[in-house]
Formats: structure tokens, C-alpha cells, sequence
């Protein structure tokens, strides 16, 4: 019999991306860190966006990224996060539907507007993002849909979900209903201020529910309090079954137990915009892992699909990935 | 004494463009007309949109996009046309405003949304559009601003405002203002099937109040309803006193009077996306002629920054089109 589960079921914000490229000045003078992610309240989203460049619209979130990756690697995704019911909302429903992921949160039918990140992209690739997070704070418990989650092979949470209350509970209980089923629990940082904002619930919640850790070099490192990447690597030992930690173009190291796998970055003629790159390795990494294959080959899809999302403007695929994949990691 | 006059004053549709990849195929069973305009209606966008794969939200509008240009050309320039006081709307008039063009219309408090043009960018670069006129065709006489008009060398009107009974007549009224004012009505035939629906109405339209024509091959055709562009040439001429006369990567020709030039193409590496080139040549061409530029100078600042908008996806300008046309056209 064929085993129609799902492979993945994200849940994540619902936020769309809005992208306009600036240069290190613009981003002195609103004193925005370039690289991470500040979140802002209505009124500096406002003040923001009215400072701004012209912009494009684009369907983001970090969880629904990955899911449309997932879905453009021929996967099977579902993905959880609020919307209101405005104009941007109904894009997002859109835009994540269209890519072929199942979506069925309902749509918030009061209170703040769809979630929005404004996202700024130097010269050097480097995206820098500051979102207002709207009515993406709204996901709660009674959002789920255990059903789904008991279908899907991995349940995967963004990190950055954890900055909304409700949203944690949400995910706490997604968790044991994964569990429950028999199913996998992953598990992105999302950015290393969101790791110093949740450091030791982090810790707790990985060792608790976690069985697919992703990373950055800095968020590991921000996690555990270490100066190296290589402290890192020995700290995360022991705390969840299986790390894939990334380090742009250095590659990426996945650890589970005594294995080990070191990943070359994908080569890419030229990096015009860095958003998205961790959700399109996740996505990678977790199609592999759902389809049965060794770490070493999840670590390479999942490279394959970061680079595609490196080498253009905006967040989500633009390609096929499958046959990407098909050309650079079943053959090599 | 300086000259702080306006350079162009635009009158258009004020849309948000919704752009996806797709094929032919996709085209064919919707029925939609390559390379052409469609206006559709609330339901049939709703329907439309339904079936379009994921997409990306951009400002468009065609007299829009050529005032973009013109501000990225560094001229000074103002946009008439009308939102309704929604996120799309939000969006239009951030992004109008942010290139540094003057822009006041009011936004509608009520009726329908925010105009959007659904655009389907096929493998071969063409773009096949379909618009849901929205609020836009409520722009009236009353929305139109006397004095900015007397202030604008070139007041610029798209043909698709056409369709618009309010909005006709707001363009009568600015084209009088501005012959008034001693200034010049410069028109953009946009679509041979909106040439189609006025023909009478634009052959009129263009004997009595425009100066500066602007038209490619198709349109012009239509226009007198002649099977060559040769036989066009010989119509256009007594029309008007300048018809700027674009074919694709064939150029371009300029008429005025017995003057004739022809422009060839400016070469591009790859051409991604055709959305926008028309507009662009315009852009082009009427930051020259406000700068008091010959024809030939004209119709070349007018290739170059169309080969520019055909270059990437989407229609306004990615580039700071000043030191292009500096390198191409003033070195040249």
C-alpha cells in the first residue's frame, strides 16, 4: 500500500514579505542590524515602510518558505499560520496554495492586519528585516488541526513563532500530538536575537520535543553561549537526535550521535539576495529525511535548494527544485 | 531665471500588478490572448487569480510605470489616478511616491477595490494581462489638479484610461488645462484591442488635442485599420505633430512633420520580462523632449530605458536610469 502521508506540516507565521533594496547607510540612520530580524509594532512598521524604497510583495514567513520549498521538491506539505482577512492575507492564502501546500488556518476576522516584514536588501546580498508580526500572534491552540499532524512524517515549528504566546502553546501541543502519532518534531532557531530573547526555554524545549534541530553558526552559538562554532558542535551533542547547523557559504555540518556529515555549499554564479536561505535548506533537509535518505544526502538537497534561493530576489523558490535536485544530487 | 517646472504629469489607471511565470497552455485554457490586455470583471479576477500560480504584487499602471521612469531618470514628475483607501491601494501610492513622484489623488473611501492587473509572463519573455479596472475608473474631472497640470511641460495620458467614461472626460478637461496653460498632450495608444474599442474616439481624440503620440506597430495599425507599418507611416503623418512609433527589437521610429528618424534597439543580454517596455520607451522619450532634446535623442533615451524594464521581471525601473542613459545615449 502507498503511503500517502504528508511529509511535512510547517507551522510558522503567516507574513508577507515586503522587499526593496537599500544600501548600509539607510540602515544606520533606522538603526536596524543588518542581517537579523528586529520585530516592530504598527506604528514603526508605518514610520518604516513610509522611509522605504519602492517595494515588491512577496509571500514569506519562514515555516511557509520552507513549505513551499518542500512543495516545489515535489513533497507533500500542509502549513498552520494566521491571516486576517484583508488583502494581504488573501495573498498570502493565495501564493501558498498555488505552490501546492495545503492550508486551511481560518483567517482572523478582526483585530491587527495580516503580518508584514519589510525586508532590506544591500548590495552584499545581505538581507535585513524588521516585522510586525500583526495577526499572526492570533494562532493559538485551537488553530491545530491534530489530524494533520498525525499525517504528517515531521512537524516543523519556526523558532520565531515563539515570540507569540499564544502561538508557543500552539506549538507545545503540536508537538505531543506528533509524538503521539509516532511522528518527528523539527525545530528552526529563525535568528540569533530570537534565540537571546528565548535562550533558556529553547534549551527545554529542545531537549523535551525536539528530534530535528536546524541552526545557524550563529544562532547555535548564541544558543549555548559559546564563542566557536566548534564549541557549538560539542555542546549540541546530546540534546537532540539529529543537528543540521548551517554556516553560509562554508556549508553546513549534520550531527546525530556519533555521525557525522560535513556539506559543501552548493556553488552559485552570483548571490543577489540571501533571503530565505535557511528556510530552503530546511526544506531540502526535510523532504530528504521524509523520503528515507542518509544525513549526508538531506544535507545536500538541502543545499541545492538554499543555493536556488540565493541566486534571486525574494524568498521562495522560482525553479523546480525536484529536477534541480534530480541534476545535482542523484547524480553526483 | 531656473526652470521648476513639472516635466510630465501622468493621468492613468492606478493598479497593482500581480505577475506569474506560466505557459502557454495555461494561456490557451483560459482564453486569454497572448501579448494583449484583457479587462475582466470582479468575478472573473477572483476566478483568475484562483487558478494563477503563486505570484508576486508590484506596482504597475501604465502611465504609472512611465512616470517611474521619468523619476528614475531624474526628471520631475507628478501621477494622477485612483486607489481605493485599501492595502493594495496602501501599496500603489507608497511606491509611486517613494520612486519621487508627486502623487495626490485622493483615495476612494468606498466602491470597489484597488485596481489589479493579473500579468502572465511566458517562457518567451512576452506578458499577457488581465485587468480588473477597480476604483480606477472612478477618477473624474474632479480628481484632476489645474495647477499642477499648468505646471507640467507634458501632460501624459494612457490609452487604456479610455474605458473609463469619468476618467475620458478628466482627460478632455487636462488635455484643455494644459493647451491652455501653453503646455503639450502626449498620449499612449497602450493596446490594439483597446484601439479596437475607441478607434473613432482616439482618431478624434488624437487630431484635436495631441501633441506627441505614442504607439507601436500593432496599435497604429489598428488605428487606421492598414495591414504594414508602412502604410500606417503614411496615415500618422497630419495627425499629430510628433508620433513616436515603437516594433519590438526592431526599434523604433519618430515622425514629426517631414523629420523622420529611425532608432534601432538597444541591444540587451537576456530578455526576462517585456512588461513594461512600451511605458518605458515613453518615460524615455518625454524626459527628453522636456529637456528640450532633438527627436533622434529623444527616441534613444526612450530604447535604452526600455531595454532596461525588458531586462528583469517586472515593469518599473531597477536601475538608476540617469546613468545608464548617460553611458549609452550621452556617450554615444
Amino acid at each position: 500500500m502507498a503511503d500517502n502521508s504528508l511529509d511535512v506540516v510547517g507551522i510558522g507565521n503567516a507574513i508577507v514579505d515586503v522587499l526593496s533594496q537599500t544600501d548600509d547607510a539607510f540602515l544606520g540612520a533606522q538603526n536596524l542590524p543588518k542581517g537579523t530580524m528586529t520585530l516592530i509594532d504598527a506604528a514603526r512598521a508605518e514610520e518604516l515602510y513610509a522611509a522605504m524604497g519602492p517595494a515588491v510583495e512577496v509571500s514569506g514567513g519562514s515555516a511557509a518558505n520552507t513549505l513551499a520549498g518542500v512543495a516545489a521538491l515535489g513533497g507533500r506539505g500542509a502549513f498552520v499560520g494566521k491571516v486576517r482577512n484583508d488583502q494581504l492575507g488573501g495573498i498570502f492564502r493565495h501564493d501558498i496554495r498555488a505552490t501546492g501546500v495545503t492550508y486551511r488556518t481560518p483567517a482572523a476576522t478582526g483585530g491587527a492586519p495580516t503580518a508584514r516584514c519589510l525586508i532590506f536588501v544591500t548590495g552584499d546580498a545581505q538581507r535585513t528585516m524588521a516585522t510586525y508580526l500583526g495577526a499572526s500572534v492570533e494562532l493559538g491552540p485551537d488553530d491545530l488541526d491534530a489530524e494533520l499532524i498525525a499525517d504528517a512524517k515531521i512537524t516543523y515549528l519556526e523558532g520565531y513563532l515563539w515570540d507569540a504566546p499564544a502561538a508557543k502553546e500552539a506549538f507545545l501541543a503540536a508537538a505531543r500530538h506528533a509524538h503521539e502519532a509516532g511522528r518527528k518534531v523539527a525545530l528552526s532557531l529563525s535568528d540569533p536575537f530570537c534565540v537571546d530573547r528565548h535562550r533558556e526555554s529553547f534549551v527545554e524545549l529542545i531537549g523535551g520535543h525536539v528530534d530535528i534541530l536546524f541552526a545557524n553558526e550563529h544562532e547555535i552559538c548564541s544558543l549555548f553561549q559559546v564563542e566557536t562554532f566548534d564549541r557549538a558542535l560539542q555542546e549540541v551533542r546530546g540534546h537532540c537526535a539529529v543537528a543540521a547547523l548551517t554556516r553560509s557559504e562554508k556549508g553546513a555540518v549534520v550531527l546525530a550521535g556519533d555521525e557525522v556529515h560535513v556539506i559543501d555549499a552548493e556553488p552559485v554564479s552570483q548571490v543577489v539576495d540571501t533571503t530565505g536561505a535557511g528556510d530552503l535548506f530546511a526544506a531540502g533537509f526535510l523532504h530528504g529525511y521524509a523520503q528515507g535518505k542518509g544525513l549526508y544526502d538531506c544535507g545536500r538537497i538541502g543545499a541545492v535548494a538554499a543555493a536556488e534561493a540565493i541566486s534571486h530576489f525574494g524568498a521562495r523558490p522560482e525553479t523546480r527544485l525536484d529536477r534541480l535536485v534530480e541534476l545535482r544530487v542523484a547524480a553526483g
